[in-house]
């Protein structure tokens, strides 16, 4: 699939003049490349980006980001770049015979809004536009939106003036060379070049059809403010991972997300903030082990910490497009080992105070409960993904885990942290080796 | 796919007449069902079953077969059994107008077999057999054994008598319905109405063709003495097992098939075994923990002794077609318990003879790098597999870990014993990761 990419005006709203707006980062990556990416996850593999103002700056960056990401892209140069946007469409005419996504480089958005659009049936000459409907969106610029009356899956009528809309252009199109002649008739025949206008030559027609996506995050990004709250609503999007338990929603996440805010402008890498959370879990453990009360809050307190750094090695690589396979497996190695370190300290601490055999008993049932409840959870989870859908249950995993070694070490607890860890985590997997033979 | 099975004839050189042969069980199944489950297995799921000799027994076991199965099975009933093959091939003609598998009702072999077939292509009036090219081959009854004489893919004879041969007949065809008047004009122009008649029909116009499939197990069970070759034919089998580590391969497998040639005629399933075996791990466990060498040499032993038995839950269910994945992911659940129990009871002991921190910790890596060699299991598998092949690679697994507790036990080196494991299975854990990094 094909993706054009309109780079050619000036943004003009942004203050600090002489600046390209599609080079400016948002959390570490500059938008014009985001978009890329984005596209790129969602399907698009061939891209054509139309430069226009201060396209010698544009240019060299989008060739680099081509080879780095060994994706093709072609640069298409509008010089009539004052112009309306229109016009940025139809110099890519002679690369588009077949349908395309039609993107805009200053627009931020979820990757799924992509995908849902792709799968949208397309007849010929046709256009489909993704459409914002939640018209109290307070991510949206309302005097800059363009607005869209839409009647079932029709759009009746667009514009920036629109007095009677109920929903926005998000600015992500798939287009049939459709798209060309209408953009002609508009100028034609009433001398607007702009995409809207060859919008509502098409919607006449009865060939405009909007794709509703609605609470799923985009934004266009126009103006400083605007920068900030693309920033906000990215990072506020990896609040809603489903797998996500109690303790990693309410408090390790929000944590998690200021941290990986900062994170994201500096090189660190996803499997580097890995390997930290998991020597910062080691040294809590050590501190556990070394015995008394104010040792093991501190290993405690760190053990909480190292747990929400945990999160941000996948915050980071969702922001900066790192996510890999081996990324995810080489943190839940990691993680085991953490858990495991973690318990044994506490059980050392525990049996220092008290040695008696059972304690060590104990730590080790926690130990193995633990690790059980991760050896058990694929299959548990692709079972209940097949049973019960894609609904999250909860899940008793890792950051419930921790927070309740956290309590053991502020309450002092640290035997009866790891029988209630012993009895919980075993029990849990007693529960799926049973659901599991009752569904298999 | 539709397949028809000849089991109308009598077996007449079993020794207790007036039995049916096909319903006599090897190792627990009957012939028949035998037969029929492997081809289910390999794919087939539309049964014909010709019946001659005894079908008011044959028959009633069938039907409810198929109802046990949930698999269709027509019986079309032969009265002109006592005559050649080829007749009940010809019943079964108005149920027959697509390709179709046609095996015999006494003939046992690895499913494999009719899953190579089923993937040969076939052109109209085409017949395909799958032939056995090991001529010295020991299972074989010389004296009743079809011999087939081919070049290339071509068989150019088939017959009893054959003097020139170069392959046998292993009783699995692929046939289309050109089969039936190839049987017709045997029948007509030499009076023959064997399945070989038609077979040198078929060679004669250039449409008989040969799968060799060799290396595999396949029999004709037709005497007394071919069901003890043909159940020790099915218990090699279990030989192979690619995942096998070399403790398994060498010394638990040849074992546990003894055992499981026994546990088939009872009706223990494979998860009890697994469950026994798991038991009889905790037992272990529990005689080392007790202390004292006697009791570590007697917990030794029965951990070996556990390790066999937990061979045994795969062999049964593949003998007794009960295979399934909750099975294979239960005994997985109760090896990982298993293993930390060892760990943890040999732990104890060396501690209890040496109360030492650094035993405690000793064990603790023991017991952790032993799971982490079964949680990056999955991982490494899968990326070797891609990157290598089928071919199996050395593998570290459970079979050794139990070994060296075994010789760990019977040396009295219990400490000795973790710290190796600890360093053997943390460090391969390791080289995984580095590997599935490298890889990735």
């Amino acid at each position: 699939m094909k993706c054009l990419i309109l780079a050619a005006g000036q943004g003009s709203r942004l203050q600090q003049k002489g600046e390209v707006k599609p080079l400016i980062p948002l959390l570490g990556i500059p938008l014009i490349e985001r978009v890329i990416r984005s596209a790129h996850h969602a399907g698009a593999d061939d891209f054509l980006v139309v430069t226009g103002y201060q396209s010698e700056k544009l240019k060299p960056f989008i060739t680099q980001l081509g080879e780095r990401l060994n994706i093709p892209i072609t640069c298409i140069h509008n010089e009539e770049w004052e112009q309306e946007n229109g016009l940025s469409v139809l110099k890519a005419r002679d690369f588009l015979q077949e349908p395309f996504l039609l993107l805009m480089a200053d627009h931020v958005f979820d990757p799924e809004w992509v995908r849902i659009l792709l799968r949208h049936p397309l007849k010929e000459g046709e256009v489909v536009l993704c459409v914002d409907q939640d018209i109290h969106n307070p991510l949206i610029d309302m005097e800059d939106v363009t607005r869209v009356k839409m009647e079932s899956d029709r759009i009746q009528a667009i514009g920036k003036g629109l007095a009677d809309y109920n929903a926005f252009d998000t600015g992500i199109f798939l287009c049939t060379p459709g798209i060309f002649p209408a953009l002609e008739e508009s100028a034609r025949k009433h001398n607007d070049t702009t995409l809207s206008g060859a919008g509502r030559v098409l919607a006449a027609a009865g060939r405009f059809h909007a794709v509703p996506v609605t609470g799923r995050f985009w934004m266009d990004v126009d103006s400083p403010a605007a920068f900030k709250k693309a920033a906000q609503g990215l990072l506020g999007q990896l609040r809603n991972k489903a797998t996500d338990g109690p303790v990693s929603r309410y408090l390790n996440r929000p944590l998690s997300i200021r941290i990986s805010g900062m994170l994201v402008h500096t090189p660190v890498t996803p499997n580097q903030i890995s390997f930290v959370s998991f020597l910062l879990s080691l040294l809590a453990a050590g501190f556990f082990a070394y015995g008394g009360y104010l040792f093991l809050v501190t290993g405690g307190l760190l053990a909480q910490f190292a747990s929400v750094i945990d999160g941000c090695d996948g915050e980071v690589a969702r922001l900066k497009f790192q996510q890999s396979d081996y990324g995810g497996w080489f943190d839940a190695v990691l993680d085991r080992y953490a858990d495991a370190f973690l318990l044994f300290g506490l059980t050392w601490h525990a049996y220092e105070a008290q040695p008696e055999g059972f304690i060590l008993l104990t730590g080790f049932m926690a130990i193995i409960g633990s690790f059980m409840l991760s050896y058990t959870a694929d299959k548990y989870d692709h079972l209940m993904h097949q049973k019960i859908g894609t609904g999250s249950p909860f899940r008793l995993g890792r950051d419930v885990r921790v927070f309740l070694i956290l309590l053991g070490a502020l309450f002092n607890q640290a035997l009866l942290t790891l029988a209630v860890i012993a009895v919980v985590m075993n029990g849990e997997t007693l529960r799926r080796v049973i659901i599991c033979r009752d569904n298999g």
